[in-house]
């Protein structure tokens, strides 16, 4: 049985014999597998080419092609062979000259009356091995003969496909979904943020409605974090370069860091990350055990370089807002340190319903042991202690044997939407090596000077990512403490503008975002216009409401609730926003 | 009768003649009359130099010396007799020169048996004028003839002289108080801050406690603003150049800025202010007159460059947190806004305990007019418009011919600490240039587009400058409100361990910033230490308040309080906390 990307790789050969049986002057290229399933390049110069709306066509072929392709063997060929039988397409030849310079041999594989250049990997029983309606051709794309722009452009097609047509129909559901909960364009919709080009991509403003978000979040976390004993500190945005020669950053992370601005005769930096800082405002003055675990926390501002085509809405970003803290211990309760550090993570997630979460561990690439800072020792304890943390959290997770920062084993939570898709949402470290490097130190119990570890974390990762991923998770519809706007009272006509005015100020003076709205449109209109921006509550006032002061409740999680007496809802929302219910 | 310029002029003669007579080899320069008193700059490169030891002998023969000068009289001479009187002084006979080269007259003035080549401008009868005990001798520094470092360093002697002893001793009696509420010194003594080296000049850590009074400001900020019809919105920290093309910042304001970040084929900057940025913000969605006055407020992070010879603690940095907002209003409704906007300064002062304050409005210099952009009737009418609004404001002002920004007239508030020191506090702006400038816009009820007015405003100015004045207003006591730690607990003996425990938890389950002072230290040395620290309350526990379920409170401000039931006592301060008492 042909393993799934066998299947796919078979079907961009399909794909290319129902090309160039519609499309005669088609020279094809290169068709791999990929995730989700397959494409083939073409050149389509020498005629026509395929449109969006051609694809049903091009699909329909290759289901007719399909069962006839009931077996696909490979042959090897010597060649001048393969040259004679590729002579009309100069990718292929190009192909083959690559593979006789690496001094591989040249397979062809066929298929009912279709033969192709390939290394092979491909179901051997295709008609049989590929379920009826488990693909599907996508979209066109253009893209570079062999990626580079200096060459000629290609029509790239794209083909979806999985064992079964059930499970291309999920995955299609999935994507229809996340297109719905794209949160580039629900930030549009609900005025959250904006980019604007005179100041620059990947710098977003965060206008008033993702702003109360920011700082709905930005509060819980500091509340949470005092409530774990955590000190709040602010340090500098830039910094003279000496900052990053002691931590190693310079010249190691540079790529990542922007150029220096020179002020006097020293070089300056924008700080891509806070850690630095922290370790200097622990150094300011002198620390005993009793003062430790110090835990500094500070939702800091760092910039990092991205180039213009990775940059994605609030996903990747130049300038990012970080949850981030330092924690300096004692190298004995640094394992029950990171274990907390778990639980926190876990507490933030219970409160979100984010259900499904993985903890990934990056050691060391063993092939490439060089790009590693620090001594065999402490690496091999912080490997041991970190997965001790692990182990004790009960939390799954896997190891990866790439990824580690340079001075330590990295430990990343992924974190998975409401439709499944997984981020990268925070990245952790259990670091014995920074606290040497810029010499801290704490005078033991024995009156010794030590060194303490340094748990690095930052469970609500950044404010762009973390929203951005919220805005997903939720859809939009933001529970009531996130919710940039809580409640709309909407009076039924202007006879009850005083008691809906009454209303909106009690509910204001109670701290709840509320807007009143008493516009000329129908209620009709107004309570649709506040379904779209996904209000968690509409408070609608007629004659009926005045007289047992009260107001009609409709709840967009829930559904009508009735007439509920003013006080009582008060009471209701207030304790669901304290709550973060 | 002499001006207090006179005779602080006239003292800097007595002076030079006091000199002369203890080291007749010192060659005088100048000698003028300057704040608070007068200086005279010596050559004793010919002998023996005075220490800081030597001014009281210097003072004594001064007061010898001073009844002698019963009148002091002046007599033009010619170029040679002047050259021939000072042939052993190369620094007078430079002067001399100076005077001839400029076509004036010399003059020389004399007084008992001293004369000195001088414009004039002293006492008369310097005798009688100058009282006994006025005057004192400062303090010695270096200084280069004419302030050039090419030119030989010189020895400069400061006194300080007032009309009467009386004025003379209240000034040292403040300088006396500043040195001692000076804010780098309490900052330090307290750990609010940290300056690194490593990170560089102008950029200070918050530390703990500092960024307790901070975010304590921050919040108050956010709470008052929010009262009163403000939005938060977050903006970007670097930015394309366009934008301060747009605004015209650029190349006008350029010496302030930093150098520019190349970020693949554009320079960014470092922002020094966040106007352009409230501006795109504003111009991110469409307005309507039903949506003004649009109000968006951002503790927003700048950086100015400062030359590092004129920074100064927390009170002139590189990099500053500013309690910032802009208003988007009707232009008719700008005046009215206005007003509100120095109500608003009224109220954080009143609640802070600053009762003196000036408004100081700055207009364009009238010899200087090129510098200034916009049309000249916008130029009027802001200007109008900004007075009308201090007329209707009541609050004292003052009008000068110059500091007006290039787009606007500037109106700076001018604060005084408890011992009366000024500080510019907060710059704010009524602005109708920029609204023009960046193409915003509102529908009008007529449907027709207009321009806002804008309204910059910083009433709490910097964190950095605020707060640096507010620690020397409050001498590092802050009210509990604003206190890093607002109380402390201090069991007698290991006796009250566990009762002292639970007062601790209580009050801080209760949200109070309490510590727990439980060493082994005497209970008097604990006191001394809290009482250092300005803590508002102290909480002595003995075995009496056990019994009572109380402690036994003494306050900073009010001395003891006697014993007070714990619940009464979380009920006081938390109130008094509230209500930023």
């Amino acid at each position: 049985m042909a393993s799934l990307e066998e299947k796919r790789h078979t079907l961009a050969h399909v794909l290319a014999s129902a090309v160039l049986e519609r499309y005669p002057h088609a020279k094809p290229t290169i068709g791999p597998a990929v995730e989700n399933g397959f494409y083939y390049d073409f050149d389509f110069s020498g005629g026509e080419a395929p449109k969006e709306a051609d694809l049903e066509k091009l699909q329909a072929s290759m289901e007719e092609i399909l069962p006839s392709w009931t077996s696909m063997t490979g042959a090897e060929v010597s060649k001048e062979d393969a040259r004679d039988r590729f002579s009309g397409n100069p990718y292929k030849l190009e192909l083959i000259d690559g593979i006789v310079e690496a001094g591989e041999s040249i397979t062809l594989y066929t298929a009912g009356d279709f033969t192709d250049l390939c290394r092979g990997g491909h179901s051997e029983q295709p008609a049989h091995d590929i379920k009826k309606g488990s693909f599907i051709l996508e979209r066109i794309a253009g893209a570079y003969w062999r990626g580079d722009e200096k060459n000629a452009m290609l029509t790239r097609i794209y083909g979806l496909a999985f064992d079964t047509k059930k499970e291309l129909e999920a995955y299609q559901a999935k994507q229809e979904e996340a297109k719905k909960r794209d949160h580039r364009v629900i930030g549009e919709a609900l005025d959250l943020f904006h980019f604007d080009e005179a100041i620059g991509k990947g710098l977003p403003i965060w206008l008033p409605k993702g702003n109360i978000i920011k700082e709905e979040l930005e509060n819980w976390a500091k509340e949470t974090e005092r409530e774990w004993g955590y000190e709040r500190i602010t340090t500098p945005i830039i910094t003279k370069e000496d900052l990053f020669y002691t931590s190693g950053h310079l010249p190691l992370y540079k790529d990542s860091m922007y150029a220096p601005i020179q002020i006097e005769d020293a070089n300056f930096y924008i700080k891509p990350m806070n850690c630095p800082f922290h370790h200097k405002a622990f150094a300011a003055r002198p620390k005993s055990y009793r003062d430790l675990p110090v835990r500094y926390a500070e939702y800091g501002w760092c910039h990092r370089y991205e180039d213009s085509g990775s940059l994605f809405g609030l996903m990747r970003v130049r300038g990012m807002q970080m949850n981030d803290a330092h924690i300096y211990i004692q190298k004995e309760e640094a394992v029950e340190e990171f274990v907390r550090v778990i639980q926190l993570h876990e507490y933030y997630y219970k409160t979100l319903g984010i259900k499904d979460y993985v903890m990934e561990l990056a050691l060391r690439d063993p092939n490439n042991m060089e790009k590693y800072h620090g001594d065999e020792e402490d690496w091999k304890d912080a490997e041991r202690m970190t997965i001790e943390a692990m182990e004790k959290s009960g939390v799954p997770y896997k190891v990866v044997h790439e990824g580690a920062a340079f001075y330590g084993p990295k430990m990343d939570f992924q974190i998975f939407s409401t439709i499944g898709r997984a981020f990268t949402a925070s990245t952790n470290q259990l670091d014995l090596f920074m606290g040497k490097r810029f010499g801290l130190e704490y005078t033991d119990k024995d009156g010794q000077k030590k060194v303490p570890a340094v748990i690095h974390r930052a469970p609500l990762g950044t404010h762009e990512r973390f929203i951005g991923f919220l805005i997903e998770h939720f859809a939009g519809a933001f529970p009531t403490w996130l919710a940039p706007v809580q409640a709309r009272v909407l009076p039924v006509s202007d006879a009850q503008a005083d008691y809906a005015t009454e209303v909106f100020k009690t509910l204001k003076s109670a701290g709840v975002r509320v807007e009143l709205d008493d516009s000329k449109e129908s209620l009709g209109k107004r309570i649709r216009a506040a379904k779209q921006e996904k209000l968690p509550y509409m408070l609608v006032i007629g004659d009926k409401e005045i007289e047992a002061k009260a107001v009609s409740v409709e709840s967009r999680d829930r559904g009508q609730e009735g007439a509920v007496s003013v006080e009582e809802f008060v009471s209701r929302i207030t304790t669901e926003i304290k709550d973060r219910a």
